[in-house]
């Protein structure tokens, strides 16, 4: 019995997918029996899926996939929260399993497609929502579920870790990093999803909720982008022993779920500081595992696809043999957000303030005055009309009191430049 | 309704099984709707059943564990491969299933416990054999599926991965380094399994085996260990700005599998050259996923425990819902493995050699009558009796002339004064 699978989107990830089918299609087969058919292939693009060979199955409708009895798996490829939740949603509703890369929707509505695909029997697997062909999903649903999980942290954008990468390599400004990195194909046009953190969000909310059976949505997520950062950040970073990621980090705290996305310092030590580039990865900390990490490609064309193609193998194999879908949701806890306020860590605040006298002695006292204890400060260098970077990295501290410090020191008139750059430390 | 539990053996991962048990039933029921109930415990020592609360289950006969029909998942975990195969054998016999850390069984008898699984209807899990609480073997069988996978690169061993740190690091020699291990409880007081390869080589052969489809034997595996290893050969590495590591190397290649257990030359800037102490990491390759890695704690009560019970609950939850076993054997390719003779590679090699003239023109004859072109070659300090180490690293060569070469080496009167040191390099 073959598998008839409908493709809905021809991009990149797609044109991955189709290359992987034309490359391993007999390796399925031979290997584990199973026998998938490229049944039906929508794109709003006629010239790509003739490219690949698709000409007679192509469309232009996605109805003619989702509505197309014979179809068994939609594969959604799109992107977006419009319309590729109508491919995903209208699809489960026939009873059709579904695979996606959509982290958009898997972060935001996540909850009622799961109850659909229960609902009408079919599957939801999205393995390549996050890390690209990491596989990440599939270890925590199934692998690690004898732990408590305590830990998710990852470095889950390429594009900005890339821009950090070379900013703190290569000495790379902010705008120069961002440019080459459109100019590479890794960031957008708009990067806003990126450098804003957005896309970081998406994935730690999805993982979040595997590793504590609790859904966590995008918007819970407290996200701070890579737009502050400067070289001078990264420097200061290396001397300290310390690295700059953009981090997503989700913890289980006693009081509820600790999950943010926001640029970080960690020691050079940590196995997530050696990781560079485009390159994405996954530390994982269990009751009994302890420590794990996944690495690998984050993004790209083949990566994607290698994890989109290895759950349409795995549901149609499922499919084959009779056995229904897979786990579904297990977000049965209902674990609060904590508020960003309640955080405890060490700062690194960079503030530009003009170079006169007394503007340590008076920004040392708000510290004080809102018991924030600091560990070292430094001057840097000179600015332009007389200004200079005013570094200061605390004890360990309330968010709220460093919210405090900074909502007053920006008030000392004619003194502080700019708003403060924030980085987080993380031990 | 529950499934019956019998647990085989109560050494070190048999007593984190049962330490999972007592932290996390509760959320195996609450998260996955899993009833896992413990039945029966065998083992020699009462003691730690009792100590662990399982004195009224307990038993010194396993086959009142595979025997007994009310009993769902026996997990084998007292090692070795006489009593070890019977508990497996006869319990798949049952239609029962079976989860096992047991990579002497697996990578010597795998096909014959699989057939024995398909047999009677039962499942085999073997997560734990490798990489301890390392997700590798799910991420195999499941997530990758959609890649020709190329290469599985590992370092697999913890005790060995300790001891070069300590000698790479610290400047131990290698019985230091092998004391302290001892000490640590890292290595056993015969420490054959570990030093030579043997232990890195059943792995290496359950990974191979999954990964290219193809049954892969542990005699199958060429294996060399470290006890030739000295401080030296660490620092001369680390001066061409590599790092020494027992890997377990598997590759697909046009010819067959290669696949070997040899201490290694790989670059620094390699992901897996910063593994280091006890951790253990898994380094994949596929054709479209790129490069992937796995890395976490690879031996110890917790992380093993892990893995054994990770598998337990996703079978009882897959018993549970009526879903028969995953996925057994996928090795139906049959691929030659390549003798080891056709391995061309580059090679370190180092000798202690008299410290005369005319040792280094004798040896630079021999490398140039076999076609071995050298890259370099160094003489290093003086050993007492007026001997030196002569090192060689030679470019691209084939193996077996590398083998001619120091057959007629160490055939030079009174010059070789040991067996020399071999380390290839991996790029």
């Amino acid at each position: 019995m073959a598998v008839s699978i409908g493709l809905v989107g021809t991009g990149t990830v797609g044109g991955g997918c189709l290359d992987i089918l034309a490359a391993h299609k007999n390796d399925f087969e031979r290997h584990f029996g199973v026998d998938v058919k490229l049944a039906r292939v929508c794109s709003r693009r006629p010239d790509v899926a003739v490219a690949h060979g698709c000409g007679d199955i192509f469309t232009t409708d996605y109805r003619e996939v989702t509505e197309d009895p014979t179809i068994d798996i939609v594969v959604e490829l799109i992107g977006g929260t419009t319309t590729a939740y109508d491919v995903i949603a209208s699809a489960l509703k026939t009873g059709k399993s579904v695979v996606t890369a959509n982290k958009a929707i898997m972060s935001t509505r996540g909850a009622e497609l799961f109850a659909l695909a229960e609902q009408y029997g079919g599957e939801l697997a999205f393995e390549a929502s996050v890390g690209g062909g990491i596989p990440i999903i599939g270890p925590l649903k199934h692998s690690l579920i004898a732990n408590g999980i305590s830990s998710v942290v990852g470095i889950v954008n390429g594009t900005t870790n890339y821009m950090l990468t070379r900013m703190g390599e290569d000495g790379l400004s902010y705008d120069e990093a961002l440019r080459e990195a459109q100019e590479l194909g890794y960031a957008e046009a708009d990067p806003t999803a990126d450098v804003d953190g957005l896309d970081s969000a998406a994935k730690i909310a999805i993982l979040a909720s595997i590793a504590f059976n609790s859904r966590v949505q995008r918007d819970d997520v407290h996200t701070e982008g890579i737009r502050s950062i400067s070289p001078i950040d990264l420097r200061k970073a290396k001397e300290m022993g310390y690295a700059v990621k953009l981090l997503a980090i989700a913890h289980r705290r006693p009081e509820g779920i600790d999950v943010r996305v926001q640029p970080t310092m960690i020691p050079v030590s940590h196995q997530l500081a050696s990781v560079s580039g485009v390159f994405n990865a996954i530390y994982v900390v269990g009751d009994f595992v302890g420590e794990s990490m996944f690495f690998g490609e984050g993004a790209g064309a083949g990566p994607a696809a290698s994890a989109v193609m290895g759950d349409v193998v795995d549901v149609a194999r499922r499919m084959q043999a009779g056995k229904g879908p897979d786990v579904g949701c297990t977000c049965v806890e209902n674990l609060p957000i904590m508020p960003l306020d309640t955080l405890q860590t060490r700062y690194y605040l960079r503030f530009v303030v003009a170079d006169r006298a007394g503007v340590l002695a008076a920004a040392a006292e708000i510290f004080s005055k809102y018991d924030v204890s600091l560990r070292s400060v430094m001057q840097e260098g000179t600015r332009e009309r007389n200004a200079v970077d005013l570094i200061f990295v605390t004890h360990t501290a309330k968010e709220a009191s460093i919210r405090q410090v900074i909502d007053e020191l920006v008030k000392l008139d004619g003194v502080i430049l700019s708003q403060p750059t924030v980085i987080r430390l993380e031990d």
